[in-house]
């Protein structure tokens, strides 16, 4: 309920609470349950008003059901370029063709288009562009072998500064899952689907 | 990962698809692991966007560390005012003394500010004035007994119109659940506080 609990133990790794603190995170939501994408956006809510820089890469195909979180998450970013409030925010969806990408469209292949979307995320870590950056549905990829687990990981584990990584998806790679600072399992417990209702507007999508 | 997907069953509720999709949705996020409130948040964001009438109980006394989803939430709320875009949002925490409540600070008791906040909150149920209710950490107050549980899954369960409701916190009341559409238990696999790591400026707080 609160973050003011102590810790369970004490660290022996000499590093001061402040320094913990700034430590970069590698969180993952994974689990059959819902919520994983949608609490990554959340992050990112708290992320802007630090003046995080932003950035969420969209893994899936069609993303017209995250438009939601988009608009809002790229208002927030139109309104840091605007009034200097919160941090900038960028969103990018393979479904629609990266954004960085000078092509129109998406490559046809759709593992070409993943393997794409990870150089790309590779040489922003490299360059330290971003705060925090959500790798939606990242773990379909990475278990389609669309691109290399270890490399994905040992990349990951390895990343420069302070960057706060969150990576959603069903099924997320052990090896990812041993490499993360948080893992949370979203569990369906109950779910209007079991009962053949579609999509709640909003709650769904 | 889709919202496209065929629904397990078809219900014979006698309602179409639009009845389905508009009918309010009640959703509990409980359990010990993180994103609990945070996808609650998410979910407001997209509610924003699509113009709903959005407010955020927060049931807990120092709220201190959601600072950066309300003053995000807000600010789309302002942008609401100003432009027209989105939807407008409350944000009503007990710590500070409820925001409608024209005593200044809180009660002293903490039971009485809880039944207090569910009063307010019933009526607006009754009166239709949000199309999304978070209900933040409310399982606390139902589980020390702070509201009667009955009488609170009931006036949810009977509450009139389209509004949607999610109550988040550990430990939801069977009855709860059972009176929920969509329950998502989130269960900590992994977290740095196992480490003796205290919170992580952003992520935790």
């Amino acid at each position: 309920m609160s973050p003011q609990g102590r810790p369970a133990s004490v660290p022996e790794d000499g590093l001061t609470t402040r320094q913990r603190r700034n430590r970069p995170v590698l969180a993952v939501h994974t689990g059959d349950g819902k919520g994983k994408s949608t609490a990554a956006f959340g992050l990112a809510l708290r992320g802007w008003h630090q003046g995080w820089r932003i950035a969420v890469f969209q893994f899936v195909k069609s993303a017209r059901w995250r438009i939601g979180e988009q608009v809002a998450l790229e208002r927030l970013g139109r309104l840091h370029a605007e009034t200097g409030e919160g941090g900038p925010v960028e969103w990018h969806t393979m479904g629609s063709g990266w954004s960085w990408s000078r092509r129109p469209g998406t490559p046809d292949d759709h593992a070409e288009a993943a393997a794409e979307g990870w150089a790309e995320i590779r040489r922003r870590l490299a360059a330290e562009r971003h705060d925090l950056l959500v790798l939606d549905e990242f773990t379909y990829p990475m278990q389609w072998g669309w691109v290399d687990v270890g490399e994905v990981v040992e990349t990951l584990r390895s990343r420069p500064g302070v960057q706060h990584v969150v990576v959603t998806g069903r099924r997320a790679d052990p090896r990812l899952v041993a490499a993360a600072d948080l893992v949370t399992e979203m569990t369906k417990v109950k779910h209007p689907m079991d009962d053949g209702q579609k999509g709640q507007r909003g709650i769904e999508w």
